[in-house]
């Protein structure tokens, strides 16, 4: 299914004087205050975040999965849908692939596909936390941590061959996410493990063509329940470093112990300029994956600020790799995305509000309760004007969500594809 | 000193346009949406939090404290400080004595004082968790719950002196929090100390004036680090239950375990009735009593639309004490109280903006995405010009902060006080 | 496979010695400071742990599962496993039959099979967080809080199938473990969710024979990560008074929030004469499912010290139902639950060790550093030998592990199983 | 008061004969299973322990402190105190200053007095966290890190200061514990601090002694409860790195965000050749600052066990500063000192019984049920007879504890110094 852009044009039509009153009030309140909202409105637009090819089937526990109806069994038909949720927000202008759960079989095909939806193909992802069927060597005690040579080589491998696909697709980078670990004490040698991984990265590292950048994922715990190899962004800045300059570490929301302040290790690493890429998710108790903003949609705007902040005054630090990162079990998967995407946005637009300059100079002066006033002042602005505004630019939707079920989308998708299809993926 | 109703009418006026234009604008998006404006604006008028007597002084840690200039050195001042917030933000009409540290000295002339500055005695407390200069029992190994029975009843007695005084004021409520726990494991028998417990609560009990209630506080920890007696709403509810119907939990936002729902909590104590009273405060590691707002906004709002679906549903529950417990420490500790303050009816605003209906609906279809937009589109809300609306219609400051800057508060409290005083409390 | 007794005596034969010694030594010791050593040895004779019928072959995580050779692929040959350990070990004389993923075909053989092997059966789990096939509700939303009433009543009738089944087979409680909850705010009425649960509990508990127990699990998040129906404890003993005197909590030693005080909910349930039953596991992050003992020895004893606490002190709390409730990953699963069931008696031991009226001495003087001597005393005592010991009198291996090893247990089982069987289960 | 060592052999007398016999009987047995005794022996003797100078008096927390009797008056009597321990221990021969709360009076008459108990003088502690009466600059927004140059400077000179100091008794070591961060977002700029603090550091540095050693302490919170400048053990690595390869981390056991794997960073810094120094204490949910050992002994186990690799296979780390950094609320100061003592030298006894060449074996094997097996053996054996020996042979008391009360040293104390004294500290 394509959306069809003159039914979303009509869509739209209802909305659009509501949504013209709001953005002439509120643009005209933040031109007084000294804001250029265009250039704010230019910034939201050119914010494109990547949909891992994952995604867009119904996620699970390890209790179980409830599946949905309508989902994508093919990775032509997950572009579709990356297709949809980009046309509605236009701020989804890219795919993240996942192998192997998603090789391409005709590259030539899937790259036209993608490319008449406007979407690029972002950092792809290797996986060696799982057992493909008929491999020779097993991960289950790790893939390039793991005292087995052999175990080590061919998870070295599939890295290679990973960025081989991603060449072949016009992507530019490589995250590695690494599950390596031990569930109990004693079962693994840390000094031996980390020597090994970066052993491991650094083989791969010297595949990496010249223009590309390795992304170095870490995670406190799970899959593994005692320890992980490069279990927070200290050791995946210091592996990072190891390897070299086109190395960086990729900060996932989810992948910390609880009450980090995720903000800070943000900021110090653009400082270091070894930020190379961002998972948005959301969650309350561990790597819940909820969708973003959910739940603690204050610090994904503190977050926000500092991202704003290393792109201003961190040219050290390359572009990011943006991504969604969450697992979508009790919602429509696209529905979901499309919750996400308006999260990021928002907290993107709020920090682009905070005024850096007045901010610096309460900092000096130590006035803490104007350090806070600043904050709020830019949080507690209602945005979804710039967003919308930003959206309609580009020919999207005011309200992708409404949109999503007035062109009844779903509907559509189940007539297509039937109700009980799976897609590949966890 | 007491603020000039006249000199803040003046500095309100500067702001007075920018006011009109955004309430008038927001009001008729509000009111064209369904939602009646005037009544919400009347609950937020209505709405009244008690400042403790000890939040008026400089806060500190363990590893020490840094006064602030013109502290208030007596009760009287405190009370004075009070009025000063209170002017400026017409929703701080209420003090929470803490005894023995707020002992008055001549009942009439505070109540006059009180009075003078609309300002009304909520919720005594008392304090068995730091031994009195000249006590005979020590509450080093317990108060309530001590194995020791004279300490036992020292801490009985001075619970019903505290309410003695309460009485003499006009309060109509005691707030236990109590201490005692262990540090070390089998330093204390779990069970005896919560029988003991028990039994000193119901004593307490019987010396409670009929129209009083009881409010027994929780916390997992601090200053106790292995157990402590009270330690979750589950034994404060068992104990609420065993001393009789006027007795009931109160919850701190910052009294619970890492990640915990709060609002479900309070949600099941309203249900059950057994909701007594509230301490606000906000908190990123432990019970770090920072400014309301300050860290966790949106958690702050789902406790607020659980509180307002329990005070139009639950009519079992009583009206709440609702009080701001922070410590003040890098902070003018008038303008945190005043940021606190603007955070809570921030979040109760936005609360008040929630689809009740349209949230049921969604609820009972399972249409999870909708429930999610229904909260976040009250949240995402912009509702300063509603709290500034109720507060200039009581006399109050547009913007607080400002006015009290403006009208150079502190800079008037030192000529006062001096530099050097020191507030009673932690 | 049925381990040859005599294999096992002679297996045996070669740490005969050494134990002896050990025993002998420590026994004396022991019994110089006044402890009664064959009292202990008949205590840990007695002490039964159950094996629930999912936990005999390989678990996993969301992320995957590595499998195991040998897995028992129907309920027979996992009461066959059982069969194994107990004889091994000697103190996992009964099953705790998860339905519908091990429902009996023939009651008869089944229960003729687990009689010769000596072991009993125990509580019965439900299933109520996973759709089964052909289901005509689903409980993707819920199952005995379900808004639905259709997915109620399928969820009730279901407990009670699956009391109708334990009954046949000689238990005597029934195990409700309750996934219901929510992943995002607004998704569920904590109130309506909280008041369906309790009316379906009550219908359940109509349907309970009078000799029999209902236990009420309670856990904080996951597979929901928002909010969870019976989050702690206080929400399960809630709903046990509200069903009757037959209904109880059930502890679950990874179902708490970080840095939960769990010996002090076990000793104030005991005191309340509602603690049913107790789920051994290990964790370090969540709910990790790792074996007994692995990674918090010591709150293991501490638990144990107040269950043996409330055992001799509680009478109006009942026998509990015990059952290890881990998840077997990378280690063989029958070696886990060894190491399992030498964890939880190496607790017990050391609990019996506690000198209980020294203790209650040191507590009322508030000697707090007497009370830790006495727990650590106790703590570092190496009490293998007793265990030996109560394995050996018994018919066991005097080093279960090794004797798995030596008697090429596993091997037997691949040899006639397969390698490539599944058990059921997660 | 100085303990009479004839009365200490007295009090040893009637244990001598249960304490001989337990040993020799534990001496054989690790003797027939390979271990070298007489080793683990030396190796107990030769570990000492710092006492630092601020812990022989009562703590407190924020909420109040409750006095103990007895307390030093003078760094002559906490001196004196460490050497009591000392004698009774023979583990605690050191102790380290903490400035300026400890600064000696009389450098000579100081050392011949720390000489003639055989107390050296180890790391020397600055402190920036508290303002100083008189102080031209204030810390309450940061020292080292703070916006303003003066106040930085003035921590430079102070630690330079502390340097001086150090010196002169024969120090090698300076301890940075840094409490400089932000209780409130946007109040501090994470990059800017962390340059300043770098740049301070640096400037420490250079006024460092060639044989000296410079210790980098990391805290995630408290005192500030927003952000903290030295976070975690990566950004206190970094600061390490620059400054030069005299300046390394120090680890303090309560500085650790919930469920850390405190010993993974251990084993990875001394890889490194980064680690420096190490606090002992024992926390269940933050910076508790409890007896060691009294919560987690486990975790002390498995951390003495990554120590024990590490001083092994890592002669690129330095010899460490091992320091106790408890704070003694409700125990007396001494006897909470030496139950520290005892659990660290049991966890150390423990960690040498590791048979690491089985380990090894087994993790390259992947067999990780002997991996949990050699752990657990050696933790669950009963190591006191190893420690009581090593403690006799230097001429210490079998039982510190019982010594400590059966020679009266609380008492005596009390007499020399009167009830009602109090030691300088938090």
């Amino acid at each position: 299914m394509i959306i069809n852009k003159e039914h979303l044009f009509e869509d739209n039509k209802k909305d659009l004087k509501s949504h013209k009153e709001s953005f002439d009030f509120l643009g005209l309140k933040l031109d007084n205050e000294g804001h250029d909202v265009a250039k704010i409105i230019t910034k939201l637009k050119d914010f494109q975040v990547a949909i891992p090819s994952w995604a867009l089937g119904a996620g699970g526990t390890r209790f179980g999965r409830y599946s949905f109806y309508g989902e994508p069994s093919s990775l032509d038909q997950k572009i579709e849908d990356i297709g949809i949720i980009h046309t509605l927000t236009q701020t989804s202008g890219a795919v993240s692939l996942h192998i192997p759960w998603d090789i391409p079989e005709d590259f030539k095909s899937i790259k036209e596909l993608a490319c008449s939806l406007n979407i690029k193909f972002d950092a792809v992802n290797s996986n060696t936390f799982q057992d493909q069927k008929g491999a020779k060597e097993s991960y289950k005690f790790g893939s390039l941590s793991n005292t087995s040579k052999a175990a080590r080589e061919q998870a070295i491998q599939h890295n290679l061959d990973v960025i081989n696909i991603g060449n072949k697709l016009g992507s530019k980078s490589l995250t590695v996410w690494l599950a390596d670990g031990s569930n109990f004490p004693g079962q693994s040698n840390f000094q031996t493990a980390l020597q090994h991984t970066e052993s491991s990265l650094k083989s791969i590292y010297k595949g990496l063509p010249d223009d590309w950048s390795m992304l170095i994922e870490y995670k406190p715990y799970e899959p593994n329940f005692y320890s992980t190899v490069i279990q927070d962004w200290g050791t995946s800045f210091m592996l990072a470093n190891a390897c070299g300059e086109k190395a960086y570490s990729l900060v996932d929301l989810g992948h910390h112990l609880p009450n980090t302040n995720i903000e800070q290790i943000v900021s110090i690493l653009m400082m270091k300029g070894k930020l190379g890429g961002f998972h948005f998710n959301d969650s309350k108790y561990g790597d819940d994956d909820l969708t973003v903003g959910s739940i603690k949609p204050y610090s994904l705007f503190l977050i926000f600020n500092e991202l704003v902040y290393g792109m201003r005054n961190n040219p050290q630090n390359p572009n990011l790799a943006w991504m969604i990162d969450a697992s979508h079990n009790i919602k429509d998967p696209l529905e979901d995305l499309i919750q996400s995407l308006e999260s990021i946005q928002e907290a993107y637009a709020k920090a682009l509000l905070v005024d850096q300059d007045a901010l610096k100079d309460a900092q000096m002066n130590h006035d803490v309760v104007t350090c806070q006033e600043i904050l709020q002042a830019a949080y507690r602005t209602d945005v979804r004007p710039l967003i919308e505004k930003a959206r309609l630019d580009l020919g999207g939707a005011i309200h992708p969500i409404k949109a999503f079920r007035n062109l009844k989308v779903r509907e559509t998708l189940i007539k297509e594809r039937g109700k009980n299809t799976v897609a590949t993926g966890l």
